[in-house]
């Protein structure tokens, strides 16, 4: 197959030959563009001054050869680019050299000294940093193609783009054919070659796979590794450095075989990726799930690219709201629009709203639930009920996060590392990452016995996953509910969270059901690892005052501190309600209310534990985390929480208000698919929320009624807010009957 | 003696008649005066709609009652003031009912029934707030005078006026004469009172003491309560506090006898208080020195006032900047002009230079010294020399801190407290701050023996003080070196801090000199508290992995986890240097590199200790403060230190650059009062620090001489850099003697 006519005009990938000639005349105005423009021009002309050096390979990653290669490639791109933005031939022949070097040296190398076992590479310890190298350089070759002598082109592409390119090709079948991130990295590379070199066939493989046999390549990793609302199984933290090969092949697909429309396909799958790696944040930082370094914001690299690439495709003014915090204009004709999207004060609000997310090719392999109220730094709640996403996922079914005020309230770790920083493990994932970071016990949910979900072990949790019941989103009440039997031999757990906006007490509350269900007797335990300052508990505790002793010897209880204990079965009342309360640095309190069992008294061994992370680590790589851990010892339990966001501390202006809850009593109302949670608050306002679990379809036109205390709540749909409620009409529907 | 003829206009204290015209103007345009009107309005308006309040007092601090009489006497203020710029009588006669009410109230009070042992109130538990409510109230009355009948007049001053400043002046004579912060914000209050009643023999109490014996009294609270340099010597925390009924009373002075020239007394010692207030911080937080809570800014409304005030008497643009951070405007004539000033864009950068603030009332009870480098965001370093500061203060002497990039890095604790949170100790300071927060470990500086300077005791701590030996501050370079031999009965110590910057290498550095002597051996322990993860020491440490201890049972001790130890004898090299290396939140290293006394090696009783704050905290009212300790046993000691900020971490780009330190050697000299530390870099390039200790006057033309190596390095004044230092000369100079 022929690639149509416009293969021989250069550059023709990710920029055309109509984006140079729109961004020559932007860069001629004085705005944020000509910045840019600017500043790369000053790293451009920097790296002129310097000798090129082209060093065999020697170095792992982070090593002296490594980082060379690495800078070598930025500085091809950034140089090709301001070649064609000024025309000066002294760029194109900066990148000229550098590939004719690259040209002499490629041929001779053998596979790299420190190589990986798999994914090896020849320039870097790993194929993937070679394909990288590819699609960098290529985009530079293209911008200097025309400034070269036929004969040059021909020892470029002979002895560096055609090797390289069949090294990840051919050499490297496995990896190229694998639906992975390194398969995407391997085939954007060979197939943005295939463009410039104009080698239709290896555009074909690097869509179809190798042997064009649709079991690899691009196309078939847009089938599979997206869900088919944009979720990267791996998690966030992954999913937005997938996406930069993604974006950026589809980008030179979509220039040279439009007719592809490939960002049309599997129903806009790209853009669904690009826009929900976007929502999975908060105030500007990535959702730290699975291994994640917690500071990663939307303004990554390769977010920028995306959101730019997707306005380029379609300018929807919305995706400037996001551009604006990223702060960082690109060079490239999308940049470009962007750029003057936002001159022209075009921009509106990015709409941060509850979503749902399913995981698995299908979207039948769980789902990342994101509840939302309020504004975009009011409350979010974030539900991970996913399937377990390879080796960086973590051992963490069920999960939640909260977030309040701009801050994290209730956190996920994230990952144990300090990237690239020598000292700490040489940069990588620490140890303690397997030994603390990806056990459950780590995370906001169901610890059974002190073993980890799929006891620990990557090949069972990736057979299995979750099994979303539900989730409904109404203006001020979003609910999913979610379960799971697999995680343990012998327990099965179901979790029902609320993100609930009680208009008439301008309160904001979470409310959290986690049932468990056994056929013997099991150690249940429920963390929550909080940020901020333990504040106020309504029950006695006994501290630990001059030894701690780590909880446990295994599966992440090894690490955590136990600071003090409390027998809960010193609240005797009724519908006792163990109370936590503690202060965020964004001056709000937060108090977790949870349901303590009333048999507990005659059983008292219902505890909290307080716990604080830094046991068995001799190098001090854990930050110092702060849980409290709900711990019941039961057959069946179904915990009842509720997290409830109040007053203001502010000792700069020195006053406190509201620093204490007014959540007063809970009660839980099981009737066979019918459940429901009051809340009376400590000034006797009550509310009930009524949920409707049943498996069959239900809408909002489905209705349901629940009895309780004589009193019929009907609702229409998965579950509704009531209240205030009278408690004279109560009493009145009993004395009544 | 009779007050001049301007006594009679309404009001007349701090917001005069011609103060009023400006502000109606300028209410009448868009703007930020505009809005701050509009914010007191909406407030005031909201109040008028609520039924006046004037209850028995019932309650301590915190508590309904006490509560109630605060909002009101804010209330009766600002409504005042509205009275005043819209001239509207609703508003008038709201204070005038209120005031009423006080008036039926106050002489039927007892004692209050909560009250205070000493300091006694009747309206609220403590005079001092007695005081305040007048301060507040002879305002609002003073606004509202001319709306009055001659009989409202005199049921308001005979009811509630004039019995509570008799009660504040004749009936509580210790409090009034008080040179102390109780005392300012009494006499403020019956000065003014004196002013708006034409009472001048009030106004000369206030001034003078209750005898008009000039044994207390505002005139010798401003001789005796700051320093010559405007130093407070509680601290910044309390400097602040004091602050308001200072500039308050002294600007009601100004308008009603400007012959005293209040502002220029004592040198102008007014002013000089508040800039001090402003430069005592970082970043817009006030220095955490003695009690003093974390979070408090430049923008607490005291200074608010205190800038304003200082800018209504001298309009410098500099102080703008301050008031542009503090984002307040007041409705008062110089709140007027401040906010005229910035809508002039008037505002020049305040300047947050190496200062220097000596301590007591003459200036010979030490010092706080200041030291910066580059911008307000860039170096500073915080030297503490000062006396005691009564019973607010700490055990600290000597102590130091250290803020760079916008933060903490070597921090100071601060106070114990959660204002106002009933449930930690009702709000109050904590038991937690005198087991900790005051001890001298919980600082960074010299701990003999386990025990706090002065045994820690107050009494004996109130009557000594550091000597400060000197202060030199050049562009690059500022020194300073202080010693106390009365903190510990048989050790003196003596430390020299200085902060550099190293032109030709791009980086500024802290160098700490502590010289210790005694007459038999004891154990020092140097602390240092950093804001940070630990990311690397170039020694092994035995961590506890699975036990924590707390470190010792007395004086602060009690209250640290020992998370490990460090052998230094393990560092066997010549000049041995122990190096711990930290990441702060602000994305930079900092290294503290030490010298280990050769001698250990044999010794081996030279430890590093790391800790972390929380054992023996039962109510979790400690923050999880880290820090490393070190620790040598000896009679005589010099601890010789640098703080080198280094590198970069940014995880969100995914890069880091200078993780290690590049501090290689450090050697110590000392030649009688000359004294020299040589830094040696990991790339070989040397400096010298010089410095002449002498204590004959040393001034800019002092020429000394130290022989190091061979070489001569001539010297001016108290401090020089010399380098980089070529090693080639110094040889040369070796072979050619």
């Amino acid at each position: 197959m022929s690639l149509p006519a416009m293969a021989a005009k250069h550059p023709n990938l990710v920029i055309n030959q109509q984006d140079v000639a729109d961004m020559k005349q932007a860069i001629a105005q004085p705005g944020a563009f000509q910045d840019a423009f600017n500043a790369t021009l000053e790293r451009v002309d920097q790296g002129l001054t310097q000798t090129i050096e082209v060093p065999v390979p020697q170095d792992a990653g982070g090593g002296y050869t490594h980082e060379k290669h690495k800078s070598n490639y930025q500085q091809m791109y950034d140089t090709g680019i301001i070649y064609q933005l000024t025309g000066e031939q002294k760029y194109a022949q900066y990148v000229k050299n550098m590939l004719l070097q690259y040209a002499k040296l490629y041929p001779t190398l053998p596979l790299h000294p420190k190589r990986k076992s798999s994914n090896e590479g020849k320039l870097f310890w790993q194929g993937l940093n070679e394909a990288v190298w590819l699609v960098h350089t290529i985009q530079a070759y293209d911008f200097i193609y025309d400034a070269l002598t036929p004969a040059e082109r021909n020892s470029i592409e002979t002895g560096a783009i055609i090797p390289v390119a069949l090294f990840l090709s051919e050499q490297s079948p496995r990896t190229f054919n694998k639906v992975h991130n390194h398969g995407t990295w391997a085939t954007a590379a060979v197939g943005m070659s295939g463009y410039v070199l104009d080698k239709p066939l290896w555009v074909e493989r690097a869509l179809y796979d190798l042997n064009l046999a649709k079991k690899g390549g691009f196309m078939r990793q847009l089938d599979e590794l997206f869900s088919p609302d944009g979720y990267y199984n791996e998690g966030p933290y992954y999913q937005r450095y997938a996406l930069m090969p993604f974006v950026t092949f589809a980008k030179a697909i979509e220039q040279n075989e439009p007719q592809r429309k490939i960002f049309q396909y599997r129903d806009g799958i790209l853009l669904k990726a690009i826009t929900s790696s976007v929502e999975l944040s908060y105030n500007k930082l990535l959702f730290p799930l699975n291994d994640a370094i917690n500071s990663k914001g939307i303004d990554t690299i390769e977010l920028v690219h995306g959101i730019a690439i997707a306005y380029g495709q379609n300018p929807d003014p919305r995706l400037l709201d996001i551009a604006q915090q990223q702060d960082n204009i690109l060079l490239t004709g999308d940049g470009l629009k962007v750029a003057q999207g936002l001159d022209k004060q075009l921009r509106q609000p990015y709409p941060f709203v509850s979503s749902l997310y399913r995981d698995g090719q299908q979207g039948d392999h769980g789902a990342l639930v994101v509840m939302r109220q309020g504004g975009k730094t009011d409350q979010a709640m974030v539900f991970k009920a996913t399937a377990q996403g390879l080796g960086h996922g973590h051992f963490d079914k069920l999960t939640w996060q909260f977030y309040d005020k701009g801050n994290e309230i209730v956190s996920d770790y994230g990952a144990a590392r300090f990237l690239n920083i020598e000292a700490k493990f040489g940069g990588g994932y620490l140890p303690e990452n397997n030994s603390w970071a990806k056990q459950t016990i780590a995370h906001n949910t169901l610890v059974v016995d002190e073993q980890s979900h799929f006891n620990g072990k990557l090949k069972t949790a990736n057979q299995h996953h979750p099994k979303l019941a539900f989730y409904a989103s109404q203006q001020d009440l979003t609910i999913a509910s979610a379960s799971i039997d697999t995680a343990y031999d012998d327990v099965a757990f179901a979790r029902t969270l609320a993100l609930v906006n009680i208009k008439q007490r301008n309160a904001v509350i979470g409310i959290d059901i986690m049932r468990v269900s056994a056929n013997k007797p099991h150690q249940y335990d429920l963390p929550v690892h909080y940020q901020g300052q333990l504040i106020d508990t309504n029950f006695e505790r006994q501290a630990s005052l001059n030894q701690l002793s780590a909880l446990g010897q295994h599966n992440g209880y090894q690490h955590l501190w136990l600071l003090a204990t409390a027998n809960l079965a010193t609240l005797n009342t009724v519908n006792p309600l163990a109370k936590v309360t503690w202060l965020n640095d964004n001056g709000r309190f937060y108090t977790l209310s949870t349901l303590v069992n009333a048999n507990s008294v005659q059983n008292s061994r219902e505890k909290m534990l307080f716990t604080q992370l830094g046991a068995n680590d001799p190098n001090m790589n854990l930050r110092q985390q702060q849980a409290f851990i709900h711990r019941v010892n039961a057959t069946n339990h179904t915990f009842v929480s509720v997290i409830e966001p109040h007053g203001e501390y502010n000792p700069s202006k020195e006053y406190t208000l509201g620093a204490t809850s007014m959540v007063a009593e809970l009660t839980h109302h099981q009737q066979a698919e019918l459940e429901a949670i009051e809340i009376r608050f400590s000034d006797d306002q009550q509310y009930l929320l009524a949920i409707n679990h049943s498996s069959d379809t239900v809408t909002e036109r489905t209705q349901s009624v629940i009895n309780i205390n004589g009193q019929q709540y009907q609702f229409n749909g998965r579950a509704q807010l009531f209240g205030p409620i009278s408690t004279i009409q109560t009493n009145e529907s009993n004395n009544s009957k």
